[in-house]
């Protein structure tokens, strides 16, 4: 977490200042109410669905958000603040060790209490109080500001499991509407070159809103490369399954082909045995040849650039390019919830529709620290095992999406909205 | 199934045949609403609750009792019926491979789709239907007994399961009343003998209903025995507990003690640590010592035995004993779902309060056969691995229970109100 | 264990004494020698070998088996004797609580140490102390009685143990001769009848040396029923297999279907892809029609039973059959360590070629007591989950086999020799 | 693979040639040679101990080596020769997909055949072979080089695998000699300033023997750091635990964390649980307080590491400090197979006692490509889900660790001689 408010050391006049908290009383609202305005579509029954342990219910995420302003901003920081439950504070801790024991992930699904309407009430109670808050302590923003980039992260994890739990259905229910028939294939793929040479990475001071893991701003090397256009298509994928990709050992590295071995594994997640067909959040719908690849893993990632003669980008030259030059995409304000055909320009879709799987190892920048307290298990002990994705998905928020923005997943994680934009050497190999 | 009706050939009196059709609706209607009635105190979201593999929802009981009716009555026999939805057929089959495949039972939970309302228009379909069959088909009646015993199967289940997965929520909740306080001890334990020799045992024909496995009626040689008046209280189990019961190798079966070892086993399901209250259904309260045991399983009862220098009963001594002297005890219509103190009497709870394990295997009874179809996968294909255990429970409907029941579960199972009698040889060792 | 040496109270003349102790001392022996010559044809590579936690090294038998020659007789009976290595008490005990811990099962085949030779140096010192014993104290008689009958328990494991562990060795190695070719049908099968009725089980004061769970005596009442005049053979089998028994699911237990749905079984242990081979002792070798089956587990043969509209005989059944007509097999002296063809008479096989599954779970008999001290966990702690099999078989030694022996597997056990022979109520079904 | 030779174009003079050859068939009869001195002390029955996946008995090793000679060299390259046995090419491989399946790695313990003594015959036949190649096909010495490289991993391997798999044996047996007694603090830990900037990183051509992975060389941006002059040692990892840096959650990553739960993990594998004597090639010996602390995994080295305030270098900052100066350790050749006590250097240990583990993820280098065919496979399908270690250990040769060798395992390994030096920012942080 970044604790530093962008705002250096200046006095603000009393107006700005009014302002400023006005506005953050805004984005308080509007984020916090965009939360429960994505579980209109689900009968209250979806609401404890929770398919494995990587995934959370819809009211175990409702709850958790609002526990983290509860815990970290409201008891701490608001006089006379009384919990609405002293027993939530165990039951929807997600991986706080400082703050105490947690209810194990895996039972999510079997807290039915408290109910739907016991999970709302208390919402009300910690938005009233965080109102409250917002207008009594100014010093507190760059804590709100990371409690809301958290709402937007499980706001994109509550669509991302619910499409996961609902999976297991044979009834196919669908919550968003589909998407228009659209045959088109993807623009042409082209490759934008980069000199590279030494350039600088991460969050400034003064950039606004970070994470704590995309700091510090510090200096790397680059050899010349050139990333993708666009990421890659569903049909160029389904020329990597017909030329036999799921059954070359030799595309793959160990883990993934012990992977794909082991599961038995012959596409990507949701596609239906036909290759025609993928389950959404709309339900079964076809699948567009154009339509951007979305639930494959690293290794399908990395096996697939190696099939194309190709390689997956660094997160260091896909933030050098993202830097320069960026179009975006489609994001979760549009309702589908799910990746489109990618735009014309030289880089479309580097913002929305994927996160695009980096050759990168999720590990510190240099002379990055913990913040201090528990709110410093938010992203650092997390540094390790994982790989970076970049750039936000369908369904993320626009506003909560920027460059130097660092995801992380496990090499075998397919229910993101995780695709794969191609990267090669410059000169090409 | 034992598709006898128990009324030989005779043909009935057009009033009779009336009469007891009448009564077989009145049955219908009943049976199918205390399904609904047990519901009553759950709040929507525990409706589809499942904390392992080996418990079910209460929806799914719901629905899968009505499958029951909709599968094996009213699509074979009821003219012109039409399913509720095609799709139940598969996502509402326990177990029976001659209907078809089945939904993967551990996923029960993760069937927020049909919803508590469509469940309950099924039942109520499928009850409308049903009165029709019942009036109109004479020829099913033991069918439709067979489906309104497995529906009381299935009530049981559901407050069992729902006790089970609800123990998982640190917010204990309580859906009954509690028992009144009573530190009582219970009656004396005293054995009563019975000489043995060449009995019968099992259903015979003109008994009324009952399950094909406790059929044929067929001849048994027993040696003289003698049978514990009462089941083990809690009392007299903690004093195997403080006698390091869990403690010593010597007392249990190998697989026990395996179990025990690997489980860090130290008390019965639902002991609280302090063994001075137990999760219930009323939520965590008091354990009473006269109480019956409940939650024990095969090695706990098999351990407890030998340490008592007792044994437990075969099946055909229990029931040899229950057929010539019984007494209940509580039953599911207490409404405390628990077992209480045990009477007076010779023999007192052989029907009710707790399932008494019994040192049989389930196993077929001399010339029994499955029935035809897929209804024969009802109990046959169980009869391995598992071990007997007789005389229903206080979860259990009264009118359900009989001296010749055989229930059934493996060796490990302690979700089950299952308890102990002890017997020993006569005269005693 | 039967402590009674069955010879009542009668002192015996100092000349009978004499003789019967050089018996013993000849019988020791002949039998522990026996258990190196089976490791002749191994190479010391093999010594160690063990596939999975079920078997167990040749090397640990030979080690355990003095193991507990050493632990029961001659630590606490011949003054003055002091153990080989005191280490061994820990390293070679194999499941005996009474004694102490206990080396983890699955890691036997780490205990490179002691070697081979160590083990063998070992083995002449506790024979050498056994002499001695044998001659100084004639009332451990009936414990040393137990030792060899538990080392041939042992040898016979050994082999089998083996068979399982170098079957995993793509080279098949062969250590014993293949059996002739023999191409002929076995006899055609016919059912004897039993009238049933009131009759006697178990092993009696008198009858020689049995084990603790052959006893006591005591009478049973049974239907009529028929028993087959010889075991299953190949060719049958065959005809389930080829008749789609391993696919189709009413046939199947619950829990066998389970089975062979999980690990994808399609034909016996130890049979190849072609179905015309199998893995034996002799390297693989052809699989003779007429040969009688073995490497099936329970829910193999229960499914087979009920495929051929027969069942399996109950052990109560199988003895009373056994008491008044057999006729011996194939053994382990005929060295080929396979079953063979089954002779024309009327119950052919009963003893020797292969262990015959009953339909009864092994559960004491009416009256039955563990032995007091370790020794006493030799059969009892079994009593839980395993089938009974009677019969002996080809890796047995003639000596060791009689009609009250129970032996008992776990109904998923495939790696003893272990086969079918049917039955049916009389008259049939 | 690095298949440049290092000889760029020159054409050498015969005579050089000659010695050149001369020297390469010296180095394979001495490389060889000492696989087999490795096993001297060894009885035979240790040379098929396995005791986990992850770990192969020493007779595989053995084999396995020869396999790569005969496999990759003999083959394809030397005219009319004929493998041992066709079998083996199934049996020892490896990993290599290329040349076809692999017999299941957790099972090599099972081959008991081919025997010590065939595979010792295999080697010789190898051998013999192999000098008949040497001398007469000069372009395949960095082929052979690789296969020497090969042999001298697994030499080490043999050495940790046996560690691994005879500490499971309680009689403790001793293959080396134990260290002498040695109570000597390690000197005191001072840090070592690298101003960084851009500086050149992996093997380049010229530099004599490489692995793929080292390769291409290639520029990197490093911050000014600091870097420990030597290890920590046991005494300084005792204090960790004394501390109760074992249950302070904070101090770990959280798949560590899980980890520590999980396993109940106290102290380093190997350490007894006085803390003060260890498991060790030469049985169980003291654990000297000076001594190179060994055996921890990447959570334990980081956990360390956050506990006294450092952290661990990235393999940028290890090799550009070890380029510059370093002093060696202890290798193999000390016959002790246990890290010492470390030198007074400004960086001691930088190669031999124990392999640091290093804060960077095991990936290609910029512009890394697999070498063509099987041999491909040897390094870069690896790259995912391990961490870099640098600097060999106590069980490597002298001859085989360089300062830009990557050896690489799971973080969660800890079998290996894996230990822990120390890096901070600059300044300090």
């Amino acid at each position: 977490m970044d604790t530093d408010n962008g705002m250096g050391g200046r006095t603000l006049p009393e107006t700005d200042r009014q302002q400023r908290l006005s506005a953050l009383a805004h984005d308080y609202l509007r984020i916090r109410r965009f939360s429960e305005q994505l579980c209109t579509p689900l009968v209250p029954e979806d609401m404890g669905l929770q398919a494995c342990a990587d995934v959370s219910p819809p009211r175990w995420h409702l709850a958790h958000t609002t526990w983290f302003f509860e815990t970290f901003l409201l008891v701490p920081h608001l006089p006379g603040y009384r919990p609405f439950n002293p027993a939530f504070e165990y039951l929807f801790n997600s991986y706080y060790n400082g703050i105490g024991e947690q209810y194990p992930r895996p039972q999510r699904h079997l807290l039915s209490r408290p109910t739907n309407g016991e999970v709302l009430r208390w919402r009300q109670q910690v938005d009233d109080a965080m109102l409250t808050l917002i207008h009594s302590n100014p010093a507190l923003t760059a804590l709100i500001q990371l409690g809301l980039n958290h709402e937007q992260q499980h706001q994109e994890l509550l669509l991302t499991d619910l499409k996961y739990s609902l999976s297991f259905n044979p009834l196919s229910p669908a919550l968003s509407s589909p998407l228009a028939a659209n045959e088109d294939a993807a623009p042409a793929m082209t490759f934008q070159p980069f000199t590279g040479g030494k350039v600088e990475q991460g969050a400034a001071p003064g950039d606004g809103f970070s994470f704590d893991n995309e700091t510090p701003c510090h200096p790397v090397w680059l050899a010349p490369f050139q990333l993708a256009n666009r990421p890659v298509s569903n049909g160029e994928f389904r020329a990597f399954i017909d030329d036999g990709g799921y059954q070359r050992a030799a595309l793959w590295l160990s883990d993934g082909w012990a992977w794909v071995q082991q599961q038995g594994i012959q596409r990507p997640l949701y596609w239906q045995a036909d290759l025609e067909h993928h389950w959404t959040l709309a339900g079964i719908q076809p699948l567009y040849p154009g339509q951007t690849l979305a639930h494959v893993n690293y290794y399908e990632a990395d096996a697939y650039a190696r099939w194309a003669g190709r390689r997956l980008p660094t997160e260091q030259e896909w933030e050098h390019a993202a830097r320069h030059s960026q179009q975006h995409g489609h994001f979760a304000d549009s309702g589908h919830f799910q990746p489109g055909l990618a735009g014309a320009g030289q880089l479309s879709q580097m913002l929305g529709d994927v996160w695009e799987w980096t050759a990168s190892a999720y590990l510190p920048y240099p002379g990055f620290r913990n913040a201090d307290g528990a709110v410093g298990e938010y992203n650092g002990k997390f540094m390790c095992n994982q790989m970076v994705l970049r750039g936000g998905s369908c369904v993320s928020s626009r506003d909560h999406i920027r460059a130097t923005y660092r995801n992380f997943f496990y090499p075998h994680h397919r229910w993101q909205f995780s695709g794969i934009r191609l990267a090669t050497d410059y000169p090409a190999q």
